[in-house]
């Protein structure tokens, strides 16, 4: 055993991975996968001008540490100005630099159980005291719950995904903004909306990009496409917004991608095609779940969560049994949400693939009940 | 003045970049600079393979978080074993994690006055208490007097870099590892190679990778050519490298940039040709110095520091006259090493551009004195 002087918190720490990647997957089970609905990236693609303006970039330069041009034009498009917008290697590394710049070890961090884990693992990187509350009744995230809970234990940060992941429900933005009625003076929102260009109209809430109570994080990574790239950004109020940069890796956003995504930005036709996609992929994968016997919830992102109809222990063979067969899929961490599976949308190629294994991959788990 | 809950360091911390970027200064002038030759860039540009590589990309697809495949061709590469080596953000990111395992607010840390700011910043960024010890009467970083405060201070990382940054000095492996003798046992040296592959042969130690005093930083963003791309690793003990999977952005590696990585990895062709043109471009930027009347540094880099005979504010005064007539450069930060300014290595054109208008912004600062 070599010992190394890390931190008692680094000591304290698990090595570990938020999520199994795919390609993991595929190393172990020696063969690629014949369907990749398991992290809900696009499959549709990003707009081919951002293809085309990443093969065109110029490798061998730094990018821009201001991502001075996306900025602006994100401001354009948003309606806010660039000094309300910081961008980062995905919304995971903005979390990663929200969670540091708010927490020391014991301060208080509210979320929901089963809620984005990614969040959980920054918040304990820093040593926060994560407080857990649990979806509602109906699969959705608590507002009334997660700010009540906040208000107990004094949170700095309450974190809450509008689109849900991974349960697909959605509050509309009137909903969210009359909920914070109730948030606590001294608690941040981290309102993650990761998801919000696939959601109904109305779903952001109409505050102003500079109310100090709420920091929204929004990304290139699924609707726009370009998971791969690696670029989301964070939208508050200036003075957070410029917090960022006493800690984040100013060189951090690869300059392909960030010509990538002002591409993407600017080529919000390809963005429609994609969203009536995503609509009918929805509907397709419903009709999967339903042909099969189970209950697919209803879902405003770009991924269905399909009630398995008994514990998770049941969800979870009917995932391996998919995976088993090709198809990569993921799942709800937490009771009652784990009773689900939940599969990305896909090309017709890819839904056509799940409808053909789904049947045998339940019938195995049903035969072990 | 809106009240935000930072922590106590982070409220401390100036919201600050380590460089300013050349496209920062590029809008602030209002023209593009003729010649980029102030980031260390390599404007050889990377190997057409990467290029190619990179465009073909899958960008809808998240990266593999384990980076598995350039781990392992990396391994293959060096001689060691893929648990040797972590990839990251670039060397600033593989900074910033590892100052996040070892440093909590007032831990030691040792390196040279007027070395990477970045990693300064990332221990300013978690509290560290740095100290400073100046480079040598050769413009070298001084191990021994790194080692020696390190002893001194009890310090957790020793910061040394070789080749050396600003300057491009440079130390045999053989004498790395012999100063290792006076490492103290409680520091970890963290040695920079970032330059490591435009040095002589036998800049590297011949330490092995398992070596649990040191930990090598090297990177895609030099002589491969592909800073935009941010790829860094690491190389060290399987221990210390399993740690950065405690905190790092799993996720936070560009898809197309590991491919690119990967294929730049496999043209060791393009790499010579690129040494080569180093080589001669040090060369040139070393006749052009002379030629005007001034002093280069031998560089083991890929740019040259060249002295331009008096103090800082002349230096400054040269580089200023420089990128008013459109020539990027950069220069030390620290006395006596900013007597010098810090030039890029080019293409012949960048080089001919630096040729016509050193003399006048020299003469103009010659003017002032």
């Amino acid at each position: 055993m070599t010992t190394f002087r890390l931190t008692p918190l680094a000591a304290s720490l698990p090595a570990t991975v938020p999520f199994v990647g795919p390609e993991t997957q595929e190393r172990q089970r020696g063969a690629p996968f014949l369907a990749r609905l398991g992290a809900n990236e696009s499959i549709f693609g990003p707009s081919p001008r951002a293809v085309e303006a990443m093969a065109k970039a110029e490798h061998w330069k730094y990018g821009d540490p201001e991502n001075h041009d996306l900025r602006h034009a994100l401001a354009a498009h948003l309606g806010a100005t660039p000094e309300n917008i910081v961008v980062g290697e995905g919304i995971d590394g903005l979390l990663g630099y929200l969670v540091r710049l708010f927490i020391v070890p014991g301060d208080a961090v509210v979320t929901s159980d089963g809620a984005y884990p990614t969040f959980n693992y920054h918040v304990a990187g820093f040593g926060g005291a994560l407080h857990k509350v649990p979806y509602d009744a109906q699969d959705r995230e608590s507002p009334a719950a997660l700010f009540a809970k906040a208000a107990e234990v004094d949170a700095k940060l309450v974190y809450l995904a509008n689109p849900d992941n991974p349960m697909g429900t959605v509050w509309t933005g009137a909903q969210i903004t009359a909920a914070m009625d109730a948030l606590p003076a001294g608690t941040l929102l981290v309102l993650d909306e990761a998801y919000i260009e696939c959601a109904p109209d109305g779903t952001a809430t109409d505050l102003p990009w500079d109310d100090p109570r709420l920091i929204r994080m929004r990304t290139f990574s699924k609707v726009y496409g370009l998971a791969g790239a690696r670029v989301g950004y964070a939208l508050g109020h200036p003075e957070l917004i410029t917090a960022f940069n006493k800690v984040r890796n100013h060189f951090g956003v690869n300059r392909a991608a960030q010509a990538g995504a002002l591409a993407a930005l600017g080529d919000q036709d390809w963005l429609a095609q994609v969203q009536t996609r995503i609509t009918e992929a929805r509907g397709e994968i419903a009709r999967i779940a339903t042909a099969a016997g189970l209950s697919p919830l209803s879902s405003a992102a770009n991924f269905v969560a399909i009630d398995c109809g008994h514990d998770g222990a049941f969800a979870k063979s009917v995932l391996d049994g998919l995976v088993q067969r090709g198809i990569f899929v993921r799942m709800p961490f937490a009771s009652p949400q784990n009773r689900c599976i939940r599969v990305s949308c896909g090309t017709a190629k890819d839904l056509n693939t799940l409808a053909e294994f789904l049947p045998s991959a339940l019938q195995d788990s049903r035969n072990q009940l």
